[in-house]
């Protein structure tokens, strides 16, 4: 109440503002203009923009932006806040790029404490610099198909009811849900009658499907790949994300769903989709999008839309952020000129945070583990066994499933029959494979396969960051391999190389296996760190991180490494079931 | 959730739509496009939209609309429902008009029956065809400044939570808002955490006051009268409703916003602001304003988002109306062409209601009366004494008060000095004046004034149609008033002309004193009786139902007749308190 008070006694000149940023051009996301206007701050909200010359007094402080650019804060509407980075250290690279607001997609019932977690974790991240809004969804890692309980719907309304929640995660796997699932589609209704929103992942979904899709309530999607298939999610209703993300490249060819084909562009909205820690460092983050679409023909004002008011109408707080006009949040970014988007400087709620691209406000420290983020791990030792690693077989020769990687993400089935010996299948006549294991962090189960073209000189790489959560091992080299997992179970959650039997290098990733506990710059580094490790064991395409991370998904096409085993996305079939692991009877 | 299982296997192909609409151009207004799509429906809802054939059943209901166009159906955003005619009658004129949503500004705890009977009000009217949504108020007639309690804050809060309230009404009186009133200001907060809006209502505010009101957090306004008013409030952040009512004749200037200031329309909406009965009669609602800014130059797109989308992403109903997309209810029009806005078939929810300007499906009885929305009236024979009526003065002169009108809805103040004979103000030398009086329902107080250039040969009406509910008086003869007075309240409210000291016309106004318990054309039939015996009377302006409205309104220039007595508008100074009634002591 009072700050609204200080609000209206600075617009009425009773009092002199906080903040006055003069000489400006404002960006007026709302009549679409560009206006000579100031603008004075209060309490850490837009007391005034207009004409007038601001009434400062001692103790206002003052910002001359003649000839510079005063535009909303960007806010980033689909993103995932876990990759090696986390969403505190992800701050030194999202608030300099200007992009205040970040929805984070997951982790909902995802984390290792659970949902009590995960409030604890909305609660603590509040107290940091910049807005983060939350999507939660219901858990990935369980069984296919309708795998949400009522017991999750109860979990999902109560995270629903909570202000920083403003929808229901991105189903990725759309698949049940066209055919009715009925609780996912009580998650839907839960989200609607929250007022909130229910995101979308209808990757290569028929025009017939996206219809299905977007009548059961799916409101938005990112995962158009063209202008046609964008302008049919535009068509349908659905606020339609542009997708520019280190692992898709796609934003050029999107950007003609507005230069060319000219559609009404007040439901596009743009997202990185979270971006790889290397790509976000040297790319930046929504000024990274902004610069791309302008650069291909978008106009500035109509760009600005898009990471402003069009994300803060989909988000239902465009009281509150995406726009500058009085009762906002002041966070704002000055730029330098209406198409140079990497701010000169950036601020939330009324302070610069973010100069010249460096972040100046301090980031207090999150105790993770307090929070209820690390996943725990069976004795590391359990994990050094080679024998868990590798495909088994009888006889002399076995036909195995291969997944063969065709590019970052996409794995094709391309059965072998390789020699086996002593009980193992061999490698040896197969220099493009290697051995695939998931196994349970409680060693309870292991799944195996062969990948190929994947790694084809790499003795052995574990790695808890992928969409499990459990501990992926890839290699050639069954000792090295067995080397690795147990260093990734003796960290609590990692990424760690070995050869010749031995750890080479590894890091950390305590927090829910996802993320290092650590500044951002660690985070590039061990991005860059396995991106070289994998070149020279042979990986091609263009993100080993991603690569990795995705082996173990439910969604993409066409055979996954999966907890209930080799997985065939389409037919949801299982090719091969999981073994038991060693610690199966405990 | 059978409902969307629906949608889905209608989508899918798996079983036929309940309806199919084949061969129209549909206005995508999502993308701006204009599709030559087909629709199925099922459930009520839109199944599918897009190119293919439908696939119909034997029992598919088909409308063949090749060469019309399909749009969705239109929103009013900001309705006055008890214009003599009420929230049912009402249907009559705006269903057939394509108005298949109407947000009804008040009354929130305005009627008789209080919170209790609006929440019945809110529930008994779900029933009708047609979809309605609310804006309450606190209440209105009170003391001046800050007339929110505690209690009705609490009342506001729990009206907030009902899914059909989606904003708070209009503040009417925003110079109190201005200077921060508290608890008006908590009625916006109490808005903002039900995720609802705030409806403002800022005529003739300067810059600097819509900047706080803006700050204060009123998300809307519907008062700008020409396109520099409409532009700043569009810069400020507010959703700006252009208004073409039957008493401001506006829109041609505001269609300039666009036409000429070509500024985003993304937050223009428009609004009859609740017309008057024969205005609407002749002109239609939402369809008369569509065509109103297209002659004058707006794109036909342009002006259907602007009572479709703009409004739904307003209102927060996007995902249920607004729209022709799967999910979304089928409320539609059909229209003959692209710029001719009166349809042909309007759809509500799957259902033909009408056709052709008529009224197809029928409208329930509402038993008012049941509902609570009947006021109570002292005995009629209490305000049958001549006495009650007329201004007093001691000694042989005195200098009165008088409210001059100007226009339809502004009186000026002009005090004149009058004979006074018998402790009575003589009007004899002033034949431009006449006598009024607010008369409390119970009798228990009278405020008085003198008129001028209202009536200046009438010898008595009486209306309990004005802004608080009482009996509002008006004549030069008080034995005619005090007739017309009587008979109002002996029709548990109405409208009465008298003459000669007789009753010579009335109409009962039984629903909260405001509206007629008849069809639409009742409530016409009223308007244009009362209009020929006010001109009869004298009056020369052109609608002297809202010269009576408003004559007692506390927010209108300069001078006003309230409960409080004679205001001075600006100030808040009461000129002339009110007198006892002859209840006073009851």
């Amino acid at each position: 109440m009072s700050d609204r008070r200080a609000l209206l006694d600075v617009a009425l000149g009773r009092r002199p503002p906080d903040l006055a940023i003069v000489g400006a051009t404002v960006a007026d996301v709302y009549s679409g203009e560009w206006l000579p206007w100031n603008v004075e701050v209060a309490s850490g909200r837009i007391a005034y923009a207009g004409p007038r010359s601001p009434r400062t007094g001692p103790d206002t402080e003052r910002i001359a932006a003649d000839g510079k650019v005063l535009a909303p804060g960007y806010i980033e509407p689909h993103f995932h806040p876990w990759e090696i980075y986390n969403p505190a250290s992800v701050r030194e690279v999202t608030l300099p790029a200007g992009t205040t607001t970040v929805v984070a997609d997951d982790p909902g019932m995802g984390l290792p404490g659970g949902p009590a977690a995960f409030a604890r974790l909305v609660e603590a991240l509040r107290e940091l610099p910049g807005h983060q809004y939350w999507a939660p969804r219901v858990p990935r890692e369980t069984a296919l198909g309708d795998h949400v309980s009522p017991a999750d719907l109860d979990i999902l309304r109560d995270q629903l009811s909570w202000p920083d929640v403003l929808a229901v995660g991105e189903m990725e796997r759309w698949a049940p849900v066209a055919a009715g699932a009925p609780h996912m589609v009580a998650s839907f209704e839960a989200a609607r009658a929250a007022g909130k929103r229910v995101d979308g992942h209808t990757a290569g979904a028929s025009f017939a499907r996206l219809v299905a899709l977007a009548g059961l309530g799916i409101s938005a999607d990112h995962e158009a790949i063209d202008a046609d298939e964008a302008v049919d999610r535009l068509r349908l209703g659905m606020w339609t994300l542009l997708r520019g993300s280190s692992l898709r490249r796609d934003l050029p060819e999107l950007a003609r769903v507005i230069t060319e084909r000219r559609v009404d562009s007040r439901r596009l909205l743009m997202t990185t989709d979270g971006a790889g820690p290397a790509y976000m460092a040297r790319n930046g983050v929504t000024d990274g999008l902004l610069a791309t679409v302008v650069e291909h023909g978008v106009d500035p004002m109509t760009a600005l839309q898009m990471v402003t008011v069009n994300p803060a109408m989909f988000l239902g707080i465009d009281e509150e952020l995406g726009g500058i006009a009085p009762g906002r949040r002041a966070t704002m970014v000055l730029l330098e000129d209406r198409d140079r988007f990497t701010p000169e400087q950036v601020l939330v709620d009324g302070e610069i945070v973010a100069r010249h691209g460096e972040l100046v406000a301090p980031i207090p420290a999150v105790d993770w583990d307090a929070l209820g983020c690390r996943a725990t791990f069976a004795d590391p030792a359990v994990f050094g066994d080679p024998r868990l690693y590798t495909a088994t077989g009888s006889g002399d020769v076995r036909t195995v499933p291969v997944l063969r990687f065709e590019s970052t993400a996409i794995a094709r089935r391309d059965d072998r029959s390789l020699p086996v010996r002593d009980g193992v299948v061999q490698l040896t006549d197969a220099p493009d494979c290697a051995y695939a294991a998931l196994v349970d962090r409680e060693a309870r189960w292991v799944s195996h396969a062969i990948v190929a073209s994947l790694f084809t000189s790499l003795d052995g790489v574990a790695t808890t960051y992928n969409t499990t959560g459990h501990v992926l091992v890839v290699g050639r080299d069954p000792a090295s391999m067995a080397a690795a997992g147990s260093e990734a179970a003796r960290l609590g959650g990692g990424i760690a190389v070995a050869a010749g039997g031995e750890v080479e290098w590894s890091a950390p990733l305590t927090i829910a296996g996802l993320s290092i506990d650590a500044p951002y710059a660690a985070a590039v580094a061990v991005d860059r760190e396995l991106g070289t490790r994998a070149r020279a064991g042979g990986y091609r395409f263009h993100d080993a991180l991603y690569s990795l991370l995705f082996l173990s998904c439910d969604f993409l096409p066409d055979l996954r490494l999966t907890p209930q085993g080799i997985l065939e996305v389409k037919s949801g079939a299982i090719v091969e079931p999981p073994v038991p692991g060693p610690l199966a009877d405990r």
